[in-house]
């Protein structure tokens, strides 16, 4: 058990007047606790009250490891293990973790009807959110290595080849380079498909002419990485370059408004200018980035609607993109940290303009 | 939308006295409205109210057909889709999908004091329990499939050979066959990792003397198999004969014991007692069967708690273990569909004891 990490946690539960917090998404229960577990059906939750009992409720099957300074409540497939959970907490205002089934949230309200259920999740998030040391520089090992594995890629690509084939080139390069998994499935789009919002990687072939997405991430120790480059095969049009130009500018411009104390929101605000002040806002579809760490999409949103704020230890991606419907699309994200003075980008892949010729 | 499976679901919410209910699991998404919805961590829900008003709520970026039979609400990412779901339902007993997130679930109730949660998947889950007769040919084709993806995984089996080469030669030959992905990871266990409940394929090598558990299903146009293997390499010593003779024997008396009107916690007592009576009733740890269908464990299981009872139609799986450990396992594993007269078996790959000579 992580005892900083749990003070944290007891801070911002008394920030939100709960009483008690259940903690089940498997990354918060890592960070807490040291252990992955995924539960599937099954429960596994962390409970946390505001004096700072903590204990954990698990089913046997998990066969967790016992220690002194963590109670571990076990239970079997025959045990009820909602009720074993409703006798061990208080009543009052209590947090509930956002992804938990509702099947545990309903019968625990249905237990223990002095219970006031509110979204938890915050508790840990706000935590998660600010990275020490160590978790800093196994994000920068992490985007190091998704570098050199996107790098790898981009030297593969031909055409003819489709984008499952360029995807499944990525996932081997960084499983040599000796990552566990890609931290998500690796999105690689050709041409057109670069444009369409929810395109995954198809049997679309590679050729001349096309833009080429490559969305790719890794896992290095539990920690993700997540980067975006934009190329062209053959030739860029002019059209090409001044796109593939504009998003690099705003990216950019998005990584350099990046200090402590700026509203994430001014630096979605400043990356979107760029693109709308070229008159391309209404192909920029989607909030400027996200939070990274033990989970590709964490807190905060770096978008309009943000509330956060830039402090040092946050780490968050900044990928402005320019979609035209049916011609091409170009994105260009990095991963940045929040430092005392400004920030440092993980990531060093270039960003010039690539055009690769056969 | 299908709409006698929509009757269905109705019929069902009068029984449970719902005014309404709120559908979000994908495969129930695609059983009522044949779309496939993956929201992430975006919102997508099937309204559905007693006095048959449907309607889908669901992100603009999902691009969903719209079509006149079924309303579409479509929402964006700066929309708040709980109150635009808040403003769109009765008041009184609402069923929520067992799956979906707490945070929807506690968001709705504060918008909406004037609901009265419960859990709401029964009414699909009842309904998807029966399968019509073109989901029962699709079953068929599925465990035909699976039949022949095994047959071929065993022949490929040689001593030095890794539980993950095994579990992605599976995966190979599934797709020869044109299943778009298997239905679950395949589980492959070498040995004494047999006889761990929680073991996953991987890097253990195959060595002679070892019990082989192939644990493997594939997806055919939507619908799920899921069966289990156990060979030996080498020949099989006395112990190994007698247990392996032993689980065939279980999984022969429950598939025996299914017909109509026979309550499944029956079935798992048949398959039991022929283990507890050889005196490895302890080492049998785990329920007899799941129902399968689109999705690889549906309602109902088939245990000592079970409530319900064969009819015509149910499909599930029978597959017995006997775990014995640091030495080795066996499980034989089919699934069976419930006749007018008795039960058809799904899986045709033999049972016969099978030692591989090298």
């Amino acid at each position: 058990m992580n005892k900083e990490r749990i003070r944290r946690v007891l801070q911002t539960m008394q920030e939100m007047d709960l009483q008690q917090t259940l903690i089940s998404s498997p990354a918060s229960l890592f960070y807490l606790t040291g252990q992955w577990i995924f539960p599937g059906e099954r429960m596994a939750v962390l409970y946390l009250n505001i004096h700072g009992d903590a204990k954990l409720i698990a089913n046997k099957l998990f066969a967790l490891e016992k220690n002194s300074e963590l109670p571990l409540i076990e239970y079997d497939d025959t045990d009820d293990c909602i009720q074993i959970l409703a006798r061990s907490i208080l009543p009052g205002k209590t947090g509930i973790d956002k992804d938990w089934p509702s099947r545990f949230t309903i019968r625990l309200m249905s237990e223990r009807k002095d219970i006031f259920p509110v979204i938890g999740s915050p508790c840990v998030d706000q935590t998660r959110l600010y990275k020490d040391k160590e978790e800093i520089r196994l994000m920068r090992e992490s985007s190091r290595k998704n570098d050199m594995a996107l790098k790898k890629t981009i030297e593969a690509l031909h055409p003819g080849m489709t984008e499952l084939e360029a995807a499944e080139r990525y996932i081997k390069e960084s499983s040599f380079l000796g990552s566990s998994s890609p931290s998500f499935d690796p999105l690689v789009c050709f041409g057109a498909g670069c444009a369409q919002p929810h395109h995954t990687s198809d049997q679309s072939v590679l050729m001349p002419g096309d833009s080429v997405i490559l969305d790719v991430g890794l896992k290095w120790k539990n920690y993700c990485s997540d980067m975006t480059r934009t190329v062209f095969i053959g030739k860029a049009t002019d059209e090409q370059k001044r796109i593939y130009d504009l998003v690099r500018t705003a990216n950019e411009a998005g990584r350099a408004a990046v200090r402590p104390g700026v509203p994430l929101k001014e630096i979605d605000h400043t990356a979107r200018k760029v693109i709308e002040d070229a008159g391309y806002g209404q192909f920029f579809i989607h909030r400027t980035g996200h939070g990274i760490g033990l989970d590709v999409h964490e807190y905060p949103d770096v978008s309009s609607s943000s509330d956060a704020v830039a402090a040092p230890g946050m780490i968050f991606s900044i990928e402005p993109g320019i979609y035209l419907p049916g011609k091409f699309g170009v994105r260009v994200e990095d991963l940045v940290c929040v430092t005392e003075e400004s920030c440092e980008t993980l990531n060093n892949a270039s960003r010039e303009l690539t055009e690769l010729l056969f």
